[in-house]
């Protein structure tokens, strides 16, 4: 072991807490450096003489797959290593139903447990592997992402894409426990890093004021990988969507609350088609600044807060417009349609997320479809 | 409508409803004549203004998808209808896969409600579909076979076959309500009411020997279709696995008393290869008797009731050996690898439900493989 883990104690001071209350679902999320070296320490009251299988994507497969298996192998009865092709369409029916087969080819019992070990992508994948193994086995989220360490890890929400929209098969499932090693972060990208920031700048913006402007005072200190500001951006980030999540775990209303800007960006990604071209942090950042537009145009907030809003995206690097996108050609009635086969769309009527001011967002019904319609041709 | 619809009242009389106590997922199981017939009424509480899709097989379509469609559809926002070809094959990852993107195109939102129309395959395909279409929404199952009638319909196990096994794909997911229409029973040829009815007789024989023994008396008439006959051994059947499925939902304990003969049954369906060649209640048949059999065979029961059951599943028709059965021939350690890969399996050592007497059975953990394999083979 190399000498930068012998400071355990010193490292260990370093790790905050989010609890996510959830009555008998309840679980941890571990944040800060070094908790991947330290894996076998934390796992071990959920791993212990358990079969354990680590699921990857290519990307992580080659930077911890085996490292993180040599590690918790001891404590296990038997750890398996799998991966998935790295992006989007391991997100499929079909790369799902290799999975299951898979792992059953492994020779799995109940009491086996899945570590997802990557982004977002591999996060919601083996989630709902987890959830539909055997009727439901133990999970464990090791989120590599910015994205994933403040999104996808917290709140149960797993699944697939179908061909008529993304994330419309899956389950509400529950981790036993999600370690965001925060060292993780330094082998992303810029690019990566950004996409992942826009999910944190939405925390402040639907509930946080007083976040939003820490943003913008630290953005660049999180997207440049500082650890304390990283450390800081994603505990408050999980802990407002862990406060939500405890509330509404079924997203039966204000969970909602966290689609700030989604509605929009599912549309984008549905239209530009999951190729990789538009990462969703990307998809998300524009559609913050047309959340902000938007609830302008139908009366509420006010155009201050948009060009505040829309000022810290681009200072970020973050796209804030239509013309940004690759998909930002779309026709208006295009994107109106990807909308409608929003899973959140009830008997066709569209939700959106609107937004008073900066950190005070709120769940509108029954908002016409010809409005959105309108109000993106007046954007195009 | 036909004047044998016209009775209306003096059929609710008939119709007789088991409770399924589980808190939040709590629902009823109605058992009787003309439910189908009076399905507005029985699921106006669950359909009205809602976007109902009813999921056939290839032969319940023909029978009874396109009736049920018109007497429900002024009741429902939208009704459409899908279906699926007849037999365990439809419980494929394939198949799911297809179903879910049939689902899907045709536009639902959570509001979506779906009918499981069908038989023991449908019911466990459409209420995995249903707990994974948009992480959730809520499902009916009308069961059309005396099988899907006392076992699938009731405890919200659903799920679908992998290559190495069955069932081992799936989610615990609860119906709405259960409408068990004893008039479709009429359908039925004989030899699906004998595989219907080895169910029926496991509930005597894991719970209560005064059943047995009305079964013994009665048994002949529910296989015949009497209705009074058929109503009386669906209930008791559902009451009996009702108040062990609320005791112990997801099988952490004494749900697995309703596996009796099933660990067998298993191992001979996945060694026939779910051609149709073998019904589960005929493998499930065989399984009593070889349960009772191993039982003696640990010392445990006796062998006198091992031949009083073997003898009432003789006079109803039904295999009680290996010798009656395809895969009869299949090598004991083969069928004891079958065994091997059944979830319940837990860390290898297999576990069974023994019986003590008739009306006494027992789980049983640490059964060594050896021994499943020497008896095997000692009954070959």
């Amino acid at each position: 072991m190399s000498n930068k883990y012998q400071t355990h104690s010193a490292q260990e001071d370093d790790t905050v807490i989010v609890p996510v209350d959830l009555g008998a679902r309840s679980y941890e999320i571990k944040i800060g450096p070094k908790l991947l070296a330290q894996a076998d320490t934390h796992l071990a009251p959920f791993i212990t003489d358990r079969h354990v299988i680590i699921i990857a994507d290519s990307n992580t497969k080659a930077l911890y797959q085996s490292d993180l298996a040599d590690k918790i192998a001891p404590l296990c009865r038997k750890v398996d290593c799998l991966d998935v092709p790295a992006g989007e369409g391991a997100k499929s029916l079909a790369q799902f139903s290799a999975l299951m087969e898979d792992i059953l080819a492994l020779g799995v019992d109940r009491q086996a447990v899945l570590i997802a070990l990557g982004g977002g992508v591999i996060g919601d994948l083996v989630g709902y592997a987890a959830a539909s193994l055997l009727r439901g086995v133990d999970f464990i989220q090791i989120p590599t992402s910015l994205l994933a360490q403040v999104d996808s890890s917290v709140g149960g929400k797993t699944g697939i894409n179908a061909k008529v929209g993304k994330n419309l098969i899956g389950a509400f499932y529950q981790p036993k426990i999600v370690l965001a090693d925060t060292d993780v972060l330094a082998t992303l990208s810029p690019r990566q890093m950004r996409a992942g920031y826009a999910e944190i700048v939405k925390y402040g913006l639907l509930g946080d004021a007083d976040f939003f402007e820490w943003l913008e005072a630290n953005g660049t200190r999180v997207i440049a990988g500082e650890k304390e500001a990283v450390s800081h951006a994603v505990m408050t980030s999980c802990l407002a969507k862990a406060a939500i999540v405890s509330a509404d775990e079924t997203e039966a209303g204000r969970r909602a609350l966290l689609n700030l800007g989604h509605t929009f960006a599912h549309a984008f990604e549905a239209e530009a088609g999951y190729d990789g071209r538009l990462l969703h942090g990307e998809a998300v950042a524009v559609g913050l600044g047309l959340a902000f537009e938007f609830s302008a145009y139908l009366g509420k907030g006010n155009s201050q807060d948009s060009g505040r809003v829309k000022a810290h995206l681009a200072k970020m690097g973050l796209p804030q417009s239509l013309a940004d996108l690759p998909a930002g050609k779309a026709d208006a009635a295009i994107l109106a349609g990807h909308m409608m086969k929003d899973k959140k769309t009830q008997n066709g009527v569209l939700t959106f997320i609107l937004v008073n001011q900066i950190g005070d967002a709120e769940i509108t019904s029954h908002i016409a479809v010809n409005d959105v319609i309108d109000f993106l041709e007046s954007r195009a």
